[in-house]
């Protein structure tokens, strides 16, 4: 099968740069093992990483673009590049193949192998919407506790080492505070870190790589002939079938503004 | 005080147009009284009208882009101008004024006038959608049902008599179907039929037009010096303080693939 | 609009006296604003104040005989004068007027400040029964923490500067203890304090003061034409149009017990 | 053990009058078996029946009064005479001996009958109140549904027989309308009626009689040593430690009303 | 009435053996009073205790057969030696008689004690068991926390003043840590140290006793004509009326295995 | 990877046969693919099948044992052969290799393709223990409704073509009953009839066979890895390395009954 796993931001020029991205790329093919096919792309704008709400919702529309590309190009399912499953909802209403998101598969992963999983995740501030979308996946009852390493994600693709040691810490911390039996990593750069495997063995719990779940998630969609439910997913009824958003978009010279 | 309604649609070149937009003024103004000023705002680039998640999502850029640009015109507050509350969060990250969803508000205030409400919407198709937002603002335990009348937006924009012919079947089949004892209209465009009154007489129960409670609650928040908790809503590290989104994107020529 | 601030209390024989009715009333202007009249209105006979469930019941029936006074002489609502609520849903049974509970109020609007709430109010011992207002607005997913600061009301109502240092300290040791992100307080007296501005200020997070919260919550009512719902506050069958709770209540000469 | 009966009105000078009292001493006494000595108490002035909110509210505090004669006559245990379990957290904070509301009583036993069960009552009306009671017992999760006969509680004790036949029916409905598999009858003079078993024999599902729920765990409670949890039920700490109502009550001459 | 309390383990090879059997019937003897006939019996085989859940599976086949033996000695119930009520669902769809599952009732005797209730039990390892069985009850939104002693069933029976001062010492951990107003004993050993009512003076909260709870639940049941419903737990169809498990369980020579 | 799809039932001398269980593993090797190897494995004594909740108990000791040697055997991962899960719990705390339950796998994964989903499974009496599985999950608020086709699982495998339409026919009632937007089939010979994929094209939403979900559940695990946490599901302390049961049970001559 060929899988795309679909950056929000235009990692080609941002620090990371291309170099990052074909490293994201070999290690996705070997995750996935050599009967799927991986692309790695790039959206043409975006921001540069998504560590807000704002950022998430500025990301979506390029990113509708760039599924609906990787469609034509024969894509057979699309991977989420943010472990905020950004616009997850929206994108599966325009999409033909199936769209993972990374959040959801590994949240749904985790429900399976204890009690109460707690996520480990870049910053504070993006908690509310990591909990929404356990609550979007039906599985909050099993979210014991989300925490963060308050690094930023450049931080953590800059030094890989000093990442590790403060993602160790911090899983640490989070099954001496709670009866959380299993581990999510809630950020993809930690995923690509490489490091979810060492870390299940150093802490004797299962710690979840997003990536490799959602990868798996979309293979096994694949193999089984499923997709997204379109009754949840509808498709906009203004959305012409062979076009991109210009169907749904109209372009105005300038605002207006009324008064009474 | 000075209250912004902010349109996540280029009304002004859609069917319903400039006229719409200055009809809606007028009734904002009677509702909110004379001590405030309203102006309702169109965003320069937008779908035509939010039925979709999507939709909802590609609306998003632009009202952050006309939502400063009103707060720059010194608006005191500013009312989304959408009952799926578009982009809530993020805006709030962005805003420095109150901004105010309208249905958290709606919501927020039936559940202070019985014990369970429902929502009679325009389509089943964005029940989703509703029920997420009923969540995000704390209130799901006070939600019964999510109905839809399974009209356009344009279709109760074009046939006002027709539209509350719908409206009021479908609130009578709410209160028949389950224990709910308040309504809320959950779709700006039923609002500005100004047709909530006569149903809670017709009803016997409250019925909730969305925009009126957004315009007292825009008022209170005035009135009282509060605003959304910046705990919640974090501003972006990378947002420049006087710019636009432009601190926050980035810009590639292109797309860009790469392959292991 | 005429609106009723409607004491559980007999304050005028106790040591707060006519004098504090007189500031409250004052304060409640101010809140107000030019456009409503406001009258505080104290029962014939109650309880000093409200810590406890006891004291709450025994504080109704005298309320109900008020609450119809004052809608005889032309209230427009009523707002219970306790972050109890005592009676809620019993005199909305029997009342014509919206009648307005501060802590239903207030919690309904922090709701929509934030993702969570935390309450600081008087004393641990009213946690369980603000909980269950919480519940009974259905906000209850909302409510993050009650804390208190263990003073009595008259405490907090005698030395207004150390009740301010009490709740401030209880205020920073919420924020600090959970995620709340949007704090309420919980009394009444703390409310009149006149603080909930300062700490807003001071923490940095909105700190909704219950009695704007009830004044706003019953303007917007008053002029939206709304009223709590008949259809969830049945009006007793027992009771007579026009007269008091002798319709409903049966006089012995004495008590009665009998055994097998 | 010697167990009190509290009736919430003063049945002797309704029309039921001292003969159904002394009905039910009987029924209680054969319930109770020989080891136990009852007592039914009426108040000396109240609601002729419980059948609002407003009228539960009304009933509390000559209940406050006839517990403490009860207690000081040397009962040891007092069980609310209302399936409302009306001020049961008041009454608790007053008592010295251990108060058993029925609603509690019986739902807590329907709970470990089976997977779910459904309460059939008098009134609508009545369905929110007794909602917020399985929530302050704690069994919510169990509660299915709640049903009403629409009978007045003077209807049901005037005319048995078409008292069972409508509960009957009434049960029936409940069976087939959902899972439920255990059902509670939900008011005292459907428990009087004395059908519960016959019930349960013809619908071949336990069928819970409230009064004999509340006997038991009186009994039980008694025998174990054990009494509703003072940290649950703190003592008003005006309460006077033998008096009545007078340590916590203050009398003005009249009414006032202040404005600004 | 005849009690039966059917021991999980063949408890007579144990190192506890036939004396704590007897012990344990004194006490229960003491604990039903006088008109109640206990017998305490132990399965053919089994695990010496049950701390674990494979442990608990493992006693559910020979608690079957015991169950039916007792019913054919006529018992009038079982009570389940066990608070992790193993095979309760199972159990009761073979029964005739009511199965009394000690956990179940004495969770929902302390729902009917205060707000919420604790759990003291022997380990953190069945905390998970102990939480799904307050779900499976309906009680579990008044579970507070369960906690452990992290002793083993063996040393609790060995040593009763050192178990004793390891319970004192949790269940006072227990009342600092959260807001709960009752204990719940959760081990059956703990239960028959007779500590129970000695905690509930020493702490001054109610700490439920599970046996005891048990008992009273099962004599209840039985005055009041109840059994568990058998729509909530139906019998197997395959199950011969006069017959054991051979009814049910099909013998082979072997295992078989097999591949594509 | 080798595979083992370990049946609760000694289906070789069951009506259904080696034949069955070399059917069963011409499918599993299908929907495995080419890299695994799969052995269907029967126990040697056991329920024929499981359709009750003391079916499933008398099932589980047998399913230790087999487990084990299935492990001694170098299988990578068991898969239960049962949707009840029959003692996922226990034989996860033996277990040395992950135990994967196709319920938890079906259900984890539907939570990912939709908002809400619905189980389709053979008889009314297994709703709770679904549900309950679904609790365990974690993922309860996104199961909508379990419906039944009731016919017997010797039904099901004896005319697969009346199964396939009474299945259908039930799919159809889910649909139009609720919002489900994803459907589970609730049984393996259900998933063994092949008919998920003909059910999802048919009906034009997700159907998900819990075998393949198993299948794909236990590869995924595999390939990142992953077992179920040890911390969640502790190994017995009695349990002796490389014996059976034999270290956890004992043996006695008889059962013993004794009295006080």
């Amino acid at each position: 099968m060929h899988l795309t796993y679909l950056l929000p931001a235009p990692m080609h020029v941002t620090p990371l740069g291309e170099t990052e991205m074909r490293r994201r790329a070999t290690l996705l093919g070997e995750w996935a093992g050599e009967s799927t096919r991986i692309t790695v792309a790039a959206v043409d704008n975006g921001p540069a990483s998504v560590e807000s709400a704002y950022e998430e919702y500025l990301a979506i529309p390029a990113m509708g673009t760039a599924l609906r590309r990787a469609e034509r190009s024969g894509t057979d399912a699309i991977i989420l590049g943010c472990f905020g499953d950004p616009g997850l909802d929206g994108l599966r209403e325009i999409a033909v193949k199936p769209v993972v998101g990374p959040a959801g598969a590994a949240m749904a992963l985790a429900c399976t192998l204890g009690h109460r999983f707690s996520v480990v995740t870049v910053a504070d501030g993006v908690r509310p919407l990591l909990r929404r979308l356990a609550w979007e996946t039906g599985v909050l009852p099993a979210l014991c506790e989300i925490r963060s390493v308050e690094l930023s994600v450049l931080a953590i693709n800059t030094d890989h080492d000093a990442a590790y040691a403060a993602l160790r810490t911090e899983c640490e911390r989070a099954l001496d505070a709670t009866e959380a039996d299993t581990l999510v990593l809630g950020c993809m750069s930690m995923g690509f870190l490489g490091s979810a495997e060492r870390l299940s063995t150093e802490l004797g719990v299962p710690v979840v790589n997003p990536i490799r779940a959602a990868v798996h998630h979309a293979q096994a969609l694949h193999r089984m002939g499923l997709a997204p439910s379109r009754r949840a997913y509808r498709r906009p009824a203004a959305l012409a079938d062979d076009a991109g958003d210009t169907s749904l978009l109209h372009q105005a010279a300038g605002p207006l503004e009324v008064t009474p």
